[in-house]
């Protein structure tokens, strides 16, 4: 078999060239050089969360593959004790060994298993930290990750299905989610949120609080690393004012958020234009990102390898977490809804609307303004109000 | 340690005395006595099922304690290949194995495992028959049963939770189950139809469709049986049409449902009588039981020996199921909210309303006729109209 040698952060990895010709979850070992982004920033939030521990933390890769994000955390992530690396298949597991001795792991820090990725987790919890990475939906692991995370524990989380997620396939979304997704300008943010309050309900059943502490959306995938807590007290309020729906105006752009608590307060009609309001969720109508988290991050950069494409969505997502609000603008959907002679440009409008970008889209922008200060600044802007 | 015998069904089991004289999960073999209803039924409704499969089904006993469940199946229900027995207690696996015994049970139709339940159910996997009876809340189980039931199988699950899923704590009811109860006179129906949702949801996220074969409340437990079947597009019809919203106005005691995709239809204002509404769920709003399946387990009522009360409620629900309507009418609150001078006998109504007693309430009854009829009916009865 051709077998190829990568690199990635400070890793090297080899697997069978085949692997990275045709990505797909029938190969005996998976490996995604796409994905590299994703494993960047799982090192940046772990040099931070170890900051925070300040003691060695206990790792589970459930679905390690090539082990490709096990080695870069052992090498990139310091106070690491252990690594747990699973995966259901043996021919990946021989790679992942392979792999480990070519990056000259100390392999008291590892510990393999072969087993169901859930049977994995909870016949070996708890731990500071658990990586759900699966080709597809992660709803298959959600409830023995709930199960097997330590208190103040991190979970970080890809989902791969961001069609169903981002409305694609609607009635997918529903069975899989159990929540209603929406197509507008903001729709990746709603998928993203939509696979939050998903995560949450896993940990909100067992009494568990969550916060997110960073979240992103990039190409073809949707990334969260949530931390649990303690207290049923806690759930109650976090459910309260972070659960809930949006309401969304596709004639005049008017969003607003319903906590799931207030159905009785329920109006569809639009308040600025009149027109009948859409909707999305439930969903997670909390914060994104913990800012504290995302500054560390940033600061981490200079001290990992990594790829310029990490650094820049890093950046980005630094400005955007300033501003917390549930959707945003994009300068197209502006055009169209208020029938613009011609854009502004992004420029004028991150300045005029005290506005700064999103990592969601390229001409979108939050503000902390209210819908009807974004119509009107924007009118002013292009001369016509 | 004072040992005592006990006979259910065709079993005889031994536990320590003190087991039954203080019922609590800390016990270190759990057996309650009053879960006897519960055996009966399960016991009608796997005779049904042998009968429908015609080979011989495997069955799952996750949580087993005293083995009594087990025992009783294997003595009562025929053509059982086998019945696996799982508990995390090595005492309780002592006394099962004792009590296996004790029954004479051919122990080559038994396997015994220790461990937690999910990951027995998750290693084993699958089976035709799950049955789930926790002490508390089910909900840390559904996830390994619905990984575990095979196609065409049944699942028949206890929750002793009542009070969170009949509002008495209706913010443990939103964490746990996701879902809003009500305080009514048909609470514990609306708490049944939550945990239903509960159970679907945990299904449908993996494509799996369900069918609810037989439920119940009965003193502190609702017990719920589901089938599964396969395919996404038959997910999505019954998602579309069983689960959805209660509204119910606590004035005039209207009610309807609203299927979860129609949002946006919610009108909150009575249509009788203008008072605000009030709503439940989202919850199960479909069928409570598949009367065939009801008419056959009470053609079996004379071949096993069973309680008194298994018989009676068998009796009531087979009538019951006859009429399929969310939520019933009760007399004591119908005389409430419509003040009446005295109220009609039960027998009275249910001849002039076409209606059927529920096993929900002493006092409550079905019916096909609509808000408005039940109204003017019941107010003609006591001379009112």
């Amino acid at each position: 078999m051709d077998l190829i040698q990568l690199k990635e952060g400070s890793a090297i990895i080899e697997v069978p060239k085949k692997v990275i010709q045709h990505i797909t979850e029938k190969n005996e070992v998976f490996y995604n050089p796409a994905m590299a982004v994703n494993r960047d920033l799982t090192v940046f939030l772990l040099r931070v969360f170890v900051k925070e521990k300040d003691r060695p933390i206990k790792v589970a890769e459930p679905l390690a593959a090539s082990a490709i994000r096990s080695i870069r955390i052992l090498k990139e992530v310091p106070n690491v004790e252990k690594v747990y690396i699973n995966d259901l298949s043996l021919d990946a597991l021989n790679y992942a060994r392979k792999n480990l001795e070519l990056n000259n792991i100390d392999l008291s820090k590892v510990e393999i298993f072969n087993e169901d990725a859930n049977v994995f987790l909870l016949k070996t919890k708890y731990y500071d930290y658990i990586d759900i990475d699966p080709f597809g939906t992660p709803v298959d692991f959600l409830d023995a990750t709930a199960k097997s995370l330590a208190h103040r524990g991190i979970a970080g989380i890809t989902a791969t299905d961001t069609a169903p997620l981002s409305a694609t396939y609607p009635r997918t979304c529903l069975r899989r989610y159990f929540a209603k997704p929406i197509e507008n300008e903001f729709y990746h943010e709603v998928g993203l949120r939509i696979l939050i309050k998903k995560i949450a309900e896993f940990f909100f059943q067992y009494d568990i609080p969550i916060e997110v502490v960073f979240s992103y959306s990039y190409l073809h995938h949707f990334r969260v690393f949530i931390k649990r807590y303690r207290g049923a007290r806690r759930v109650d309020e976090i459910l309260k004012n972070n659960i809930g729906y949006l309401l969304y105006c596709h004639k005049c752009l008017y969003r607003d958020t319903l906590p799931i608590t207030d159905l009785r307060e329920i109006d569809l009609t639009c308040p600025v234009c009149g027109h009948q309001l859409d909707w999305a969720g439930p969903l997670w109508i909390g914060n994104l990102w913990n800012t504290d988290y995302v500054n560390q991050m940033v600061e981490e950069l200079p001290n990992v390898e990594v790829q310029k494409e990490t650094e820049k969505l890093l950046k980005l997502i630094e400005k955007e977490s300033k501003v917390p609000s549930v959707g945003f603008y994009t300068l197209s959907a502006l055009g169209k809804a208020l029938k613009l002679p011609y854009l502004p440009t992004k420029k004028q409008v991150l300045k005029e609307l005290n506005a700064v970008e999103t990592h969601f889209a390229g001409d979108g922008f939050r503000t902390s303004l209210n819908h009807q200060e974004v119509i009107e600044k924007i009118k002013t802007l292009v001369g016509k109000s």
